[in-house]
Parts: structure tokens; C-alpha cells; sequence
């Protein structure tokens, strides 16, 4: 069939909206009509040209809504008219990461889906015969997209296709490392490093759990309004404390009989190394966690001195939140649906597909918090 | 009074072994004679001058057992004739580490113990009416020591000091770090890197805790048989497997329907900082945890790229095996005594306080696993 898509010709140039080929179903998968799309760093990182593993020519899109229209032989827990958020990260249940229990990672299509294909590697997208990639497994950047079955979670039908889009990607990261990864208990003192989609998502993911204590930190100081917005206690601009970030956020935490600063949780949302040092020594002696959500550039790396672990910090990282997609995804939908967590004011700009390039240049430069492209 | 002791006089020189003055226990101090001290490598960084906060002239030693001499004033938890082994992580019960269920690192005394001094601010041994410091808030290099109440564990009477006295830091750094630190469960994969005294104590902590794999690394081949001794399954020497360490434990390991290697928990116990990046580089993706042990030169750091840790792994450290010395020590205790863990055979050489020099230099040429003095 033919639809409606933003298509990825090569790295560094803006997205062709064209007409492309997409073939039906085949066993294990699901036709989905996507009917809104929200526009990541992750995509525009491909875009870019700046991903190692980036193919080309592909269609990006990895934060979708939609409704399925059809299914593949032996596709069981969907059925045409139900509404679906695809998942990057899929959930099979039965791959060694699922049945860990410690991990969301599902490993049962890794190798295709790395490869751009579907996972029986080949490409359900074309355009005049020739192959088109799909990405992240999930090609949300068109009208109409095939996923595989354990790639799509299942939601309910009255929630907004264009608000909830962004729980396929932004929202799930942010609360799912707070709720997910760091397990952060009511009371705690937290500290998050970038306010921009991820970072305000960290901040109502904290607030919901109950934190005590929120620091936000950024460069930019009209970030400040939009921490408070989501529930931030406090606000630091580093470039206005000088070199010693660290010990101005330790001061700043101090509490307790002992008068030991740093924060129980604390989280980097910014992708810089330097940044991802710093969120681990403004952690607490003797228990703080840090969670890296950002993605560093391709060869960078992060340094400490051991004596910060040996003391009792602990460093790790989250991706997608933790959050195994069809399991944990539909509850994150029920918070929103329920007001415990918000979106509504994180989509700035809502867009036809044609205006996607548009899009992109309005999250490079910050001006948009979420922009969201209807079909 | 007078008692015998090894006196570290400056940085670099041999213990001189002499006649000090200690005065008796004050408030919330206890006067123990100690029996027998074991020589840890912690001891000879100091007395190297290795140590940037080393203090001199000090008594040095923090691995020993005795028994309690006489109570200063508010004392309940210890009489005179108790059996007890000297800790220097304090356990108070009640500062906010002690009460956050989450550390080990009892803070109470951390400031005049980290400035070689009782908790009141001053020494109580002398030498000639000049003052000496404490050392780790113990000084178990001399035959009668004095500690604060909070600093001393009290153990059976029936256990032998010059076995037990290696529970106050080696037995307990390394089956701690198994047991608390790291909460490996049954059926594990693990992997221990340097074989030492340390190393050879998290190896029995990961057979009582009935891990399936556990891979030593060593690059001495003499360390085989030891590390077979106390349930190690599979040994490595790096020097024969060339550059690429990590991708052979990766291989090594690979396991479960999707044939992912890497190792649920590693351990690093060499304080080689590029060692430290193997261990964690060495985790199993999506949940391997990589904990260091062993103590890096002043100044050297460990890096990684994030995505190590965005792809699940986690970084972290421990120090005394994250026991609560006052609860734990005598659980281990009990433990040795209960034949669920060894320590005779590691005790490799036993000798009086005049030949500790000659223990030092066993050690640092690794012909001993543990020297123990007598007195």
C-alpha cells in the first residue's frame, strides 16, 4: 500500500515527504495506522549523521500512537481497532532478559532491529522497489508503519493519541528512571542534571513519588519556570556558581545529624561526560545513585576516582526507563489519563507531517519542549 | 601503663619495636588487651608514605582480636573479660548512616578517627611524653589498645583470636562484599579479579552463597591452586589470553537462549584501575553489577563510555564488605566456627610482634596470604 511518509534519504540532510511502499503483515506482526508522532534528540542524533550505527536511507520516528488496522498470522494479543504505543524496546516475556527480572532489555529481536529490518531481515518500507530501512523497529515517521507484535503495547481508546505518543519515548524514560531504575523512596533529596524533555519528565516522575528535595540544574535560565511547572524545589544555573558545582550542591543538601551533604538520587539528562561526573559526586557518601539517561557522544567516556564508589556511590544508567514496554507503558498512560503525571503543557508544537523539518529545527535550538506531528 | 608496641615512626621506615605509654579508657572507651593482629596491606600503604592522609608517629594495625581489660565511664555493652575484635568502621545505631538501612559507614566518629585521635580529640598513647596517633581508630600493633565502645564487636569465647582477628578486615572485606554489598544469589556467575587475601575471601563468600560460575583472574599461576582451595571453578591468567580480557570472559560466560556472556557480578580486588574497568566491562548486559574492593594509588581514575552503563550495568564499591561491624563480625564469627567459611589455611605465617617487619616484607612479595602476630 502506499503512505504518507518523512523519509531519512542521508545523513545530514532534512527529511523528504514523499510517498513510500509499505507490504502487509507477515506472521508475528501488526499493520498500525500511526496517528501522531513525537519529535526525540534521538531522531535528529541519527539525522544528523553523528550515530555510528545510523543506516540510511530509513524512516525515523520511534515516539508513536496509533490504532492497529491489521494482523499477521499467529498475532494473538491484538486485534484491529485497538490502540497501541510501538515500542523501541519490545517486551517478549520469554528471552533471557525478560525472565531476569532485572532487566527490561528484551533481547529477542535485537540483532534484526539493530540491522533496520523486520525480524524476519527484510523491510516491509520501499520506495519505487528500492529498500527502505526501518528504525529502532518502530518507523513512526509515516502514516502507516508494520511492527512486530511484542513491539507494541496495548492502551486504552480514550486516551489522545497526540498527548500519549509521548509516553512511547520521553515520558517513560524520564518517570521510568526514577520509578524503575532508581527506585526512589518518598522523602529522598534529588538532583537533575538538564531540564529539557527527559529532565522535566524526571522532575514529575520525582514529585509523584514523593521526593523531599528537587534540584534542577541548568544552563538556561527560562528552564527554571518549566522545572517549577513539574514540581522542582530548587534551581541551579551552574554557569552562575562558578567551577564547583559539586560542592555547591553537596552545601546545599547538607542535612541530618551529621551535617553530610549530596543527594540520595541523582540524575543526568544532558549526555555530557563532564555533567555525568558531576551528578555522581553530588551524590550522598554512603548511599547516593546515579542514573545516566543520556546518550554521550559516540567514543566518549566518564571518569571518577574509584574512592567515590568505594565510599558507597553508586553509578548506573537507565534506558527507556526501565520500563518494559507492554506491561509498564499502558500503567504510565492510566497515571496520565488519572493526573498523576502531566503532558499536555510538554507538547508546545503540534504540526502536519509536511512541517517536520520545521519540527527538528525547533528542538535544536530549544524552542519546543515536545513538538508532535499529527497525521 | 606500659605496653609493647610497633611504632611507625616516619614514612618509608621499618616499625620500631618498643615500649609506649597508654593511658586507661575514658568516657565511652574501652581498655583491650589484644591477643593477636593480622598485617594487611592497608598497613604497609601508610606506613610507605603512600597515603596522603597517613599520620606519624602512629600505631598502626586494624586486624586484631582481644579481650576487654576495663570500661570507661557509661560503657554498657562491654565488661571486663569480654572476647572482642576492633573495628574501624564504627557502628553507633544512631547517626544518620547507621539509620538509613542503606550503608555501613557509620559517621559518628569519622573526624577525629580520620585525624589518628580518640573521639574527644586526643591520643592516648604516648611515647616518652610525646604523643603518638591512633591509626583507623584501633592501633592493634601494640599488646593493650583503647577504643570507643561503638568500635568494638563482640564475639563467642571460644573462637581463636589469631584466626579470628582476620575478621576484622580481610574475611569480612570480602565475604561482606559478596553477602551485602553485591546480594549475589544462588546460581551466579561471577568473576574475582586478583587473588589475594581479599580476593581469596570473596571467592568462599561466593560458594556459601552457592554461586554456579566463579572465575578467578590472576596473572601469578601459583594462585590456581588457592583460588580451587576455597571453590573457585575456573581460572584465568591474563598474560596468556593476550590483550583482549574482556571479550574472553565474555565468551566464557555466555549462557541462556540468547547466548549473552558477561558475568553477573564481578569483583575487583587489585586496585588496578584499568583492572576496575575490565571488572565492569566483564557484566552481563542489563543487570551485571561490577563492585570495587581494592584501594587505587592517590589520584589515578577509572573510566568507561556510559552506554556500559545505559545497557545496565552498574558501578559500585565496598568498603569493609558493607558489614555493620558490631551486628555482622559476629555472625561471621559464628560462621568460622560453624565450618561455613575458612580461614586457617589463609593464615599462612603466625609469628611474635618483633619479627612484624619481616611479615610486612612476606606480604608485599606475596609469600603470604595472611601473616598473623602473637603476643
Amino acid at each position: 500500500m502506499d503512505v504518507r511518509a518523512a523519509v531519512a534519504i542521508a545523513a545530514g540532510k532534512p527529511l523528504e515527504i514523499t510517498t513510500v511502499q509499505l507490504e502487509g503483515p507477515r506472521a508475528g506482526e501488526v499493520l498500525v495506522e500511526i496517528k501522531a508522532t513525537g519529535i526525540c534528540h534521538t531522531d535528529w542524533f541519527t539525522l544528523s549523521g553523528a550515530d555510528p550505527e545510523g543506516l540510511f536511507p530509513a524512516i525515523l520516528g520511534h515516539e508513536g500512537a496509533g490504532v492497529v488496522v491489521e494482523v499477521g498470522a499467529g498475532v494473538t494479543s491484538l486485534k484491529p481497532g485497538d490502540h497501541v504505543i510501538p515500542l523501541y524496546t519490545p517486551e517478549c516475556r520469554e528471552c533471557p532478559s525478560c525472565l531476569s527480572r532485572k532487566t527490561n532489555l528484551c533481547t529477542k529481536i535485537r540483532g534484526t532491529q539493530g540491522q533496520g529490518l523486520m525480524p524476519d531481515g527484510t523491510s516491509r518500507f520501499s520506495i519505487e522497489g528500492k529498500k527502505l530501512h526501518h528504525y529502532m523497529g518502530t518507523s513512526t515517521f509515516a502514516n502507516y508503519t508494520v511492527l512486530p507484535e511484542i513491539a507494541l503495547a496495548k492502551i486504552r481508546e480514550d486516551a489522545p493519541f497526540e498527548k500519549v505518543c509521548y509516553i512511547g519515548c520521553g515520558v517513560t524514560t524520564g518517570v521510568g528512571a526514577v520509578i524503575n531504575t532508581a527506585k526512589v523512596e518518598p522523602g529522598s533529596t534529588a538532583i537533575v542534571f538538564g531540564l529539557g524533555g527527559i529532565g522535566l519528565n524526571v522532575i514529575q516522575g520525582l514529585r509523584l513519588v514523593g521526593a523531599d528535595m528537587i534540584i534542577g540544574v541548568d544552563i538556561n535560565n527560562d528552564k527554571k519556570a518549566w522545572g517549577e511547572r513539574f514540581g522542582m524545589t530548587h534551581f541551579v544555573n551552574p554557569t552562575e556558581v562558578g567551577d564547583d558545582l559539586v560542592p555547591y550542591l553537596v552545601n546545599m543538601t547538607k542535612r541530618g545529624a551529621d551535617q553530610i551533604g549530596g543527594a540520595d538520587y541523582t540524575f543526568d539528562c544532558t549526555g555530557n561526560t563532564k555533567v555525568m561526573r558531576q551528578a555522581l559526586e553530588s551524590c550522598h557518601r554512603g548511599w547516593g545513585e546515579s542514573v545516566v539517561i543520556g546518550v554521550a557522544g559516540a567514543g566518549q567516556e566518564i571518569a571518577t576516582r574509584p574512592f567515590q564508589l568505594v565510599t558507597g556511590r553508586v553509578w548506573k544508567g537507565s534506558a527507556f526507563g526501565g520500563a518494559r514496554g507492554r506491561t509498564d507503558v499502558p500503567k504510565i498512560v492510566d497515571w496520565y489519563m488519572d493526573g498523576k503525571i502531566e503532558i499536555d503543557p510538554m507538547i508546545t508544537h503540534v504540526m502536519p507531517l509536511e512541517d517536520i523539518n520545521h519540527g527538528f529545527e525547533l528542538m535544536h535550538h530549544g524552542e519546543s519542549v515536545r513538538g508532535v506531528v499529527v497525521f
